[in-house]
This record gives structure tokens, sequence and C-alpha cells, in this order.
């Protein structure tokens, strides 16, 4: 099963932003620590700060039996909506993270302009968060078969 | 470790609203699920249509020995002070849970009142975002150790 | 035939209240008086100044041989999503009527969150408002077979 | 007696338009049925798609031995200052109809401009809205003797 | 030297809407008034309910050896784009007035979309209004020369 | 094969109103430059200053065998609900132009109430619209069989 | 002479919530220090987190011999419109009081909802808030002499 | 009869600002065409940059002796809620004038929070705005007797 | 223990103004009843029309001794920025009063942009607002100790 | 002649897209047909889903001998200024494209950001609006002449 | 060369507001900086609580030889209409300088209304805000020579 | 020292557009001319139409030994909340610049998203607003010593 993460801008740079707000772990253990968590699934990271190779690899996504999708937009999230026509194209199992609780923020985070075109939406957690949106998406591939 | 699982109003007819968007699972098939999957958890479930008794519930989890709460707040949601009140003397670990997308329906669903005073919000995984929530609890009563 | 005729906060005073907007009649004198108009229908009457029990009432119509539902929501009219969520769990004919006109009061009194989840509204004709929507109500039934 | 129903724009094509919001009864058919309800009245109707026509309508109808006012304004409920006006210029009783519930429509639909000088409104019975807007006009005119 | 006076819907009825709001004058003496106080000048009367007849007048003013515009648009001064595009057609100097002053009434009447191709707007006078119109539009007929 | 050519209020006077926005070409040149150019198809053109005429020429087009509609609303596109209402009962083609570029002028201009129910807008080429406005009928006409 | 002091939802864990907002008093202290303030008076309290023991409360103060009200209606108070409604048909004197200054603090904190209907509000002086309230209660009864 | 002519701030300096919209008229010269046209008034006039001045000018109209007041509040028409009470204090006719058309400029421009305090406005005449202004004042002082 | 009593715009004129909503008292009377009621305190009472005088009063109070301030803003309580800065350099008690209940008026009245740097706001009491006023100062003085 | 063909994120993606709103025409198909309908003319296309390579094609426009551009910005319509100023640079002739109606779609979707710097928009003729789309360059590139 | 440095209400005491926010030197020290960093030039420093006192000073600017402006208006830069007017007519260079980065506080700091008058606006940079404002109008005093 | 100059989309083609308000200096001009002012800065100069490039940049700025930046984003100034993110993770000294007043322009000019994470803006002088920008970040440098 293979599940593609993708990460928005300035996330690379996580653990090094903010600390109070999104904690100290960087991407890379993130990483790590998903492929430690489920050994049997094959994951592809993708990061960047451009939104055109988000979209590219959301395209991409449709044709690579890819099984499903793990995504925090960053900055992207609150305004794209050429990623969320992206996201419309792709119709494998789509989960939305967030490291903060997005309801606790500034009140133009609340609302997200991707997360209309994903199945479901976690926010809050942390690293956790990803393990718990990679939990979320293999709950969803099997519910489809 | 003992987890509040509450459920606002009109989730007790679970199973048999809309369910094109909130599938067929009852509310006692979902407590039995949670009981199944986390038989070392000692569960609390308290459903109401009365947002006085779900005050009342919050406030008696503070001195009960409760150690985390999964809440899914249904119509209060999006207008309750109150409740929103209520859980900001709630320090224990907190998290909402929605059956469906809530950035995908309606406008004013997408704004959580409640959720500005949890630690984190998932929704959209239908039954899946109760175990989500318990495991998200389970991680943050972890963490605060 | 059954019809459950619901009323909302402080309408228990009616008759007592800003006489100019409401008139003088009593609930109990409504109560009264649908009865000797519509002598072969059968009247459930619920009067609460509480949400919770509203909703509890809406509920309990689903199985318990009510055939169609008039209320007047009053003060909740404006703000409840829980009263607008119970109503869509509930399929037989509901008919939402105000004493005074809504369309010709304060702004915030016009748009009603509860009215999208009936099948009707009728708004200013005092006590009239209840025979016309028993009369909505019969209507409705009759059209369904 | 006699009633004025008046019709606005659109209304001559009643049961051809989307028919599963307005049903399949043509506005001949809902005169002809208001006719054999109360044979007892005098009715005078007066459809028209032009907004100044409607307005002469209410105008004459101060001084024609008019005794009350059903009207359906269609696409003007929701703009039509000058109806609005026109009606504050008519005492006799007057009570707004809609074939669809205008509070389970689009959101620019709840809002009735025409409402605040009518004396209630009726929503969402089809053809009944008709009937039971003659009934209130009927119950207003004897409340006022 | 001739003038047009427009006005719109509902100011035939002049002396018997709202008299606390508009006096007791009809529109009849205003005219007999106006001819009166300005014997050299050449009127011309024309009020409709009809959007379409007042902006027919408006064009017919161009062609018509018309010298000046006083205009009363009743409820279309608040909504009219089509009167106000028909007011950037013509050049002659035109004057929008107002019996009652209408920055102290609802908050939608303050804005005038009719008023913005007017030379200018004179409000709260009653009949006044228009004596001190035709006085503007001569004031700016003579700047004119 | 027939089009209707309709023109809605100011447009009688095309080619002298502010020429900078609108060009020098009248209406009676446009309408001759539509014959020369499609010499196979019949036209009706029907301008008018008045909305009701506007939806009536609508509500004839359904049964006098027109094949497409292409309607310059000129100000009634903003505002006219009873437009909108009129034309979502024609199901032939429709086509709206304008002679300006709508999403380059007023803020207020660039909605269009009426373009919601047309088949397309084509916006901003001046007496070419209308010819693109035909071209684009006929193609709808074409795909539909 | 008997005041009726009400509490709404939350204020029972007063002295346990924020502690730099609301202060350490509790609501047994505050009860305590109201009625060694005022000997002379007879205090009844009620405090609920449910809005429609409130209004029960409210209604009772009616008909019980109460000779005004001090409410601190919590998170109610920017939300409830029951609660108001309950408010117009109490005509003795009736003062809001609030802990914290609403001014002050988050931007939906400063519309009081319930408070449109009191005769006045005071905000901002911690427990001293409601010995305020009991003074303006009795100054107001005795000018009601 | 006496008439305090009050100008507002910047209005000292008229003549020299912005020619186009206002034109090159001095104050002075406004005051010395006032004076010629009613010789058997008596005016006063007072023009201040601080809206105190303004504020404690309108307070004395009230005990010396003024019939009529003319305003032109310049950039405060817009904000100033201090200069509205002060006018809602003040019995005799007042009047205000702009030199432009308010309803012509930008939006912030058109509505005037002074002038619900105002028997009229005069607006868009340049140095006429004035004269009129001068004339409706009058008009007011006799029909108040 | 040295008292500033601010008065803004207007409240000379106190006893004069609109009596069903500020009462007959005048501001000397205000004074005199403080004076009786606390001769313990010295007092010091300014009152201007003027924003920028009680600026600067809010400026001296600083270094002059006062121990408090009590102010009732006038107009300037919705719109002054600038005194709202004023007040955040003065760190000594200070308490907002008005006659009338804000919050039973026109909207823009509730909203106080003064209020958020006083410490509370006491508002609905006519006269008695000012000696409410005074004893929550000399509370909140002595809380500081 | 040369035109230029822009096509913003996600139309490389046509034909599998929501085929009810976008048909199932893909981008290449399109490309193929406008070269058949328009031998005489030089073509460049170039799809990205990188808003910046957008806007790096039409500065390079400026110099290449482009005489005109056909664009659909796709997802970037209603948000780029960057491309809004890009355009402004580019003084040739430009229309902007859509395959559906945008005034028939979600709300957000009915202003173009982009529109505002275009000739003129095309909007709701599928594959068509493209052809329609050159056709009107053409026809601008002409009249430039 | 003489450059007028005008400070708005409350900068008189700067260096003792909120000093983590505005910093701790005060306008006398910021008055010798300039007189020391710019010994060629010839200063006048205006400061004042009052807007009118602020418009005097700016009016006097146009006759009094002075060759640039430099000002903070403080509390008055986000609402007064009467400083933007004066300032339109002023044509020498005007700069308007903050001592915090306007951009990064509250939602309403961010709009500047005197601002649209001015040429350009510095902020963020404490004292040196003044400095470098200093040297921007002598750039733009050179630059229109 | 070591300066970043970030430029943003279309800033390449500076002189080249809209002249009346951007001028007609390039962009290497600008680069030039802070060479000659600034010899003993160390200047990296990048451009780009991509707002993935701008915040790698930015990134890459936090470990290049880079001391201050100053950026001039061009239209995603108002938009990105990315380009906002990148800058709150990086703390060295960062200063906007614009070369118009973008509080004199378009309404959505004046709000930035991006000036929200920056020290200071400096907004309306041309190329000196570069000049201005450097002296900023240099003194914003000592001052951190």
């Amino acid at each position: 099963m293979k599940i593609l993460v993708l990460n928005g801008p300035n996330l690379n740079l996580l653990g090094q932003r903010d600390k109070a707000v999104y904690g100290t772990v960087t991407l890379a253990e993130i990483e790590k620590h998903l492929k430690t968590c489920c050994p049997e699934l094959s994951f592809e990271f993708v990061q960047s700060n451009h939104e055109g190779e988000l979209i590219d690899a959301l395209q991409k996504a449709r044709t690579s039996g890819t099984d499903g999708v793990v995504a925090n937009w960053g900055g992207f999230t609150h305004t794209s909506v050429a990623i969320h026509d992206a996201l419309e194209l792709l119709t494998i199992p789509k989960v939305e993270v967030h490291l903060s609780n997005i309801h606790a923020r500034e009140e133009f985070r609340e609302r997200s302009v991707t997360g209309r075109a994903m199945h479901g939406v976690i926010t809050g957690f942390g690293v956790q968060s990803y393990v718990l949106g990679v939990e979320a998406v293999l709950h969803l591939i099997r519910a489809d078969k």
C-alpha cells in the first residue's frame, strides 16, 4: 500500500518555527516516525514551497498507484482554489492534517479552502496529527473495498 | 484510564438521519465498537439533547477522575458560548469529533465555537472519527506526563 | 389523527406579554380553541422553556403515532441549529407558526433557522396562525396519501 | 365580500416551471379552485409581469370596494421597495403567499421586502397557500369589525 | 423655458400616505403651486408607477426641448440601475427631490442609486423640496450659459 | 432558424451614451450587422425599457418557435430576480452579452443576477459581443441535437 | 424587600476559571458577601447551566413577590433571544452584571443580547459588580415609587 | 430674523481646494452673496476647524435668539456623533448643505451622520446650496408659525 | 482622595435633551449630588465639547495626584481612538458611565471604543450611574492597595 | 498572426474532471481543434500549474511577436493579483475564457480578479469558449489597426 | 529649508506609554535628534491633542514658507476625514510616520484615512521613522525641482 | 554586511509599467543605485515571479550569513499567507517597500498580509523607497547589537 505525504510551504523548517505553537520535531523525524509506526506501508514524501509543485504531485498520484494522501497545505490551506480543484480530480482517500488547532488561532485560519475537497481534517495534535492522518487514510481505503 | 464520551443533540438517533451524510451505524454500536477496540479503557457515555446537561457533565469530569474527553457537540458546535466556557474550565485532554467533514458542508458549519477550547478536532471519518478521537486523547494524556 | 402542538420559551405566558404585538389570548385558550375547531382530531400539547425538552418531544413524535406537528419555536426560531437538525429527522408534516409577522419586526427575527426544516411557515395572524397551521398540516397529511 | 388575488411575474406559467419545486397546477386551476372553495366570495384575479401594473392594481383596490388582498409577488418579493410603499397606502387586510417555503431555498429568498407591509405571510403549501391566504384574509376582515 | 417634473411610484397618492411623514398636500396641488410660483416657466408633469415609463420620459426629454428635470423617484431611488443609466444619457440640469429627509429614515433609504447621476439632491422639505428643486434647476441652466 | 435578440433599458440610445465606454454604433446598425453576418437566420429584435415587456418576450419565446436567445439586459442585469425566474422557464439556448467588460467597471456591475440562468455570458467586445453571442447560440443549438 | 440573584452557566465554578480574568472568589462567597452587605434584604440565589431553568426562574419572579433581579447570564449573554424575551415579560427592576469588562475582551462579547431588555448593565468590577448591581436595583425600586 | 451659518473644517480655504469639484468662490464671497440676496436677514457666520467650537456654536444658538441654522459640516459630516447629539438639542430649523453632490463621490461620503438630526439636506449646487439652504430655513420658520 | 469627573460633549445641557431618555437633572445638580453623597472626597469636575480638552484633562490627571476617574464620554464613546489611547496611558482606576442603557439603543451605540481602556462600564441608571461610578472607583482604589 | 493560448492549473487534466460540469474533451483535442478551425494562425500553447510560469509566459509575450492572448486561468482567476498586474503590462488583445458559466456556480467564482485586466470575458460554452475567444482576439486585433 | 513636524494626540507623552510597543525615547529627544541629524534644516515642531489645531497648522503651512511636512497623526490616523481633506489642500511634500508597524497591530489600525492624502508612509522603526521621514521629504522636495 | 533585496512578480519589468504610477527607472538601475549609495554593503538581488522561489530565498537567508532583508512583494503583498509564514521564521531585520503609496490606491491594496511579519513598511517614494529601506535595515541591525 502506497501513501503520499504532502507538506506545503515552510514545513521543511518544522522544529525551527514558533516552538510554542508547533513543537520541536523536524520533518525528517516525522517521516522517520511514520515509517517506524507503519513498516508495512510504502511512503512517498513531498515537501515544496511551490503551489504548482504540490498540484503536480497531486496530479501524478492519479496514475502512480498511490492509494491515499495525507497533506498539510500550510499557508495554502486558506487561499488556494487551485489546490482545491486539483483535489477534486483525485478520488483516492485524502486527509488534511494540521499541527496546531486551526479553530483556536487567527480567525482567517479557521476556514479551510482545501479542506472542502478532502475526505476529512485532523487538526491540533502536533506530529501525532500525521499518524492519525495515516490511520484515517487506511481506514478509508479499507472502507472503500 | 477513564474516558468520557459526550454526544450532543440528535446523536441518539444516529443511523436514522440522512444516511447519505451520516451512515447507518447507531450510537450504541459506536459505544460497543469503542469498548471492543480499547478493552483496557473505562468509558463513560453521555448523550443529551440538553445543552445544560452537557455542561453539567463537563463540570463533573473535573472531579470524577476522568482522564480525557471525546465530544461530538452536534448542533451546539456552531453556537454555544456556554459549552465553550465550560471547556475552558477543564484542563484534561479534550478532542472534538464530527462524523461528516464540517469543511465540506454549509458555510455556517465550518466555524466551530466549541473547537476553540478543545485540544484538537477530527472531522469527516464517520464512526472512525470517534476511534481516532480516543487515540488522540490517549496520545495527549501520555504527552502530558 | 394525532397532532402535536409545540410551543417554545415564554409562550406559556401568552396573553401577558406586549399585548400590542401578541394580543390577550392565553395558551390554554388557544388549546381549547383548537379542540373546539377540530373535534375529530386528537391533540397533544407541549410547552417548554427548555430547548432540550422540545427536541425530546420532536424525537418522541417519530414513534408515537403522531401524524403532524404545529410548532411555534419562540426565541429559538432564529438561533437553534439543534432543533433544525431534530426536524430533519422527522418526516411527518410539520408547520411553523408565529403570532406576529416576523417580516415586520427586528431584522434578526426575519431569518428562521428552524423554518428551513419545516414544510411551511405561517406568520402574523395571532391565534389564527395556529388554526391555519393545523389546517395546513391536515392538507399535507392528505396530500401525502 | 370582494377579494383581490394578485400574482406577480412568471406566475402565469405556473405548472410549467421547475415542477419539483412548484408542482403542476396552473394559475387558472388555482383561480377555479378558490371559486369552488369559497362560492360566497367575489374574486378579482390580476396577474402581471409588470411591477407598475401590480402597483396600479393595489392603488385601485383602495377605492373599488375591495375587502382584502391575497398576493404572491414572485420575484418582486425580495427587491421591490415600490410595491412595499404601495402596500403601506392600503389598509385593508393583505396576506402574502408563496408556493414554496422561502425559508428553505436560496438565502436571498428568505428576506421579504414586501412582507414587511403585509399583515402576514403564508409560505410553503403549494396551491393550498392561496386557500389558507383567503381564509386568513377573511379572518382579518372579521377581526376588524 | 421648459421643465420636466417626474414623479415615481405612489406619488400620485400623495396626501393620503403616512401623513406624519409626507404631509397632506396632493400631487395636483404641488403642480398647481409650481405653476403659480413660476408663471414664466412651462411645466410638463409625468407621474408613473412604471419604471419603464419613467425611463421613456427621460429619454424623450433629450429631444423635446426640455431645459431641466426635477424628479422624485420614490421607491426606485434606492434600487434602479436602469434609471441611473438613463440619467447618464441626459446632460441637461437634473435635480432629485424628496419630501422626507432620507438621511433620517430607514438605513436603506439613505443611499440613492439614482442620485449618483443627478446634479444634486434636495431632501426633507415636503412640497417645498419641489420649489427649491425648480430653483436649483434654473440656477444650473443659467450657470451653464 | 429563429433567434430572438433582446435589449434592455437605454440600449435604444446606443451610440449616444458615454462613447468612450460604449462606442458609436447604434442599435439599428447592430441589427443590420447581424442580418448581414447571418443571412440564413431569422431574427426577431425586441428592445424595451420595461422589465415586464422583456419578461413577456421571454415567455412568448417558449411557444413561438424561437430557437435561441441573445440578450443584453442593461441595468436589469444586476438586480432583476423576475427576469432570472423567467429565464429558468425557458430551456432553449440563451446567451447574455455586454458591450463593455463588466469585470472592469464598478464593483456592483460584476455580479450578474440574470447570468445565473443563462447558458453563458460574453462581455467586453462592443458590437462584436452580439455577433459572438449569435455564434454561441448556434453552437449550443447544434450541440443539443 | 426580595432580590433574585441569577447566575448563568459555569458561574458555579467561579474562583476556579481563568483566575487572571475572573479572580478567586467563589459564588458561595459572593452570596455570603451580599447577605452581609445588605442584611435588611431577602435574597434568592439561583444558578443554572440550563437556559430553560433560568427562564423558568424569571417567569416565577413575576408572581413570587420578587422586587428586583440581578443577573449574570454568562455565556448566554451574547446569544439568548429566549432569555431576552423572558425579560421583556418582567417589569420589575433588573440589572445585568459581569465580572470582567465585556468591552475589553473578544469582539463577540461586547454585544449583549440580554442587556437590551435590562434596565442597565454593570461590567468589569469582579465581585463588586454584584454589590453595585444590588444597589442599582434598590435605586430603581425606590425611583419607581 | 437671525440665521446662523456654520462652516466646518477646511471651508475657510474654499476657492483654493480641488477647483474641479468645489469651484473658485471663497467663503467671504459666499457670505457677501448671502447678505446681498437676503438684505432683510441678520447673519452670523462661524467657521471652525475645531469640532468642539462648532458644538459650542450650536449650543449658544439655543439661547441667542437665533431663528435657523444653515450648516456645512465638511469632513465631520460622515463621522461626528457629537455634532449629531448637539443638533438633537436644538429645535429651530436646521438645514445641511454641501457644495458637491455627496451621492456622486466616494461611498463613505454618501452617509451623513449629522444629516439624521437636520430637517433636510441640500447637496450638489456649489455656492447656490447655501442660498437654497437659507430659503429652506426661512420656509421652515414660516411653516412653524 | 481626589476623583476627576469628566463629561463629554453636550452633557453641559443635561436636563434639556430628550427628557424621556435622559431625565431632567442638570449637570450642576449631579455635581452637587456627588459632593453630598461623598463629603469625604475631593472632586474635580471637567466638562468639554472638545475632544482635545478631554485628552488634556486625562493627561493632567497623571501628575496631579488624582486617585480615580469617572467619565461619561458622550458621543465620543463610539468613535474616539485618541481618547482610548490617552486612557491607556493612565493607570489609576477609571470607570465609564452612561445615563441611558447603551445596549438598548441604536446599534452603533452598543460598541464602546473608549470602554476597552476603562476598568469597567456602568450604563442605564441615569444620575445614579455617576454615584455607582464613584463607588466603583473607590472600590478599585482600595483593591489596588 | 501569432496567438498565445494559456491554460492555468488542472486544465491539463481536462476531460477527466467533473464531466457533468466540464465535458469530456481533452486539452490536446482543444488545441487540435483550434488549429483546424484557424489554419492561417500560428498558435503557441502553454499550460502550467505554476502561477509564476504563467506570469513568465505573459511577460515573454511582450517581446516575442505575439499578437493576442486567449487565457483560461482556472483557479487563479479568483485570487491572483500577480497575474492581474502582469496583464496590465501587456497591451495586445487578451481574452479570458471559461468552460463553465462562472455566474452559475459558487459565489466566489463569479468575481474575476484577472478579468479586470482583460479586454473581455467569455464564459460557459465548453470548448467553444476557446473558439469564440480566438475570434474575439482576432476582432480586437483588426479593430486596433 | 523649513520642515514642519506634526505630532497628534498623546505623542507628547512618548516614552511613557506601553514601552514594549513604543520605546522609551521622549518627543523632546526626537526633536533634538532631528536637529542634530540635519543641522542645515529649520524645524518647526507642533504637537497637539486637538484635531482642529492640527488642521490649523496644516493650513498655515500653505503660506508660511514651509517646504515639507512629517506627521504622526496618532489616533486620528484611522478616523479623521477632516485632516485628510486639509492634506488635500496642501501640495508640498508630506510624509506620514508611525513608531510601531501599523500592519502588525489591531486590524483597525492598518487602514490609514490620512495616509490616502500623503505622498508616502513610513511605519515601524520607532524614532528612526522620523529621521527616515525627514529624508523622504527632502528627497521629494529635490525630485520636485 | 550582507543585505538581501527581494523583488516579487512583475518588478523585473519596472520602468515599463504604468509610468504615471511607477516611474521610468528599471530594476537594474535600482540595483546599481543601491550599490553606489552603499558601497560598503554586499547586496544579493533576487527577483522572481514565483511565490515558491521567494519563500526559498527567505529560507536560505536564515543560514547564508544574511544580515537584513529589503523586500517588495508586488502582487503577493495582499494575499500570500505562505510568505507571511516564511517571514515569521526569519528573525533578522526585514523591511517591506513599495514604489507607490498603497494607502492611496485600490482599497484591497491597503492591507498588507506580508507586512504583519515585517519590522516595518515604507511606501510611496518610488526608487527612494529602496534606499530608505536599506537605511532602515541598517538602523535595525545596529539597534539589535
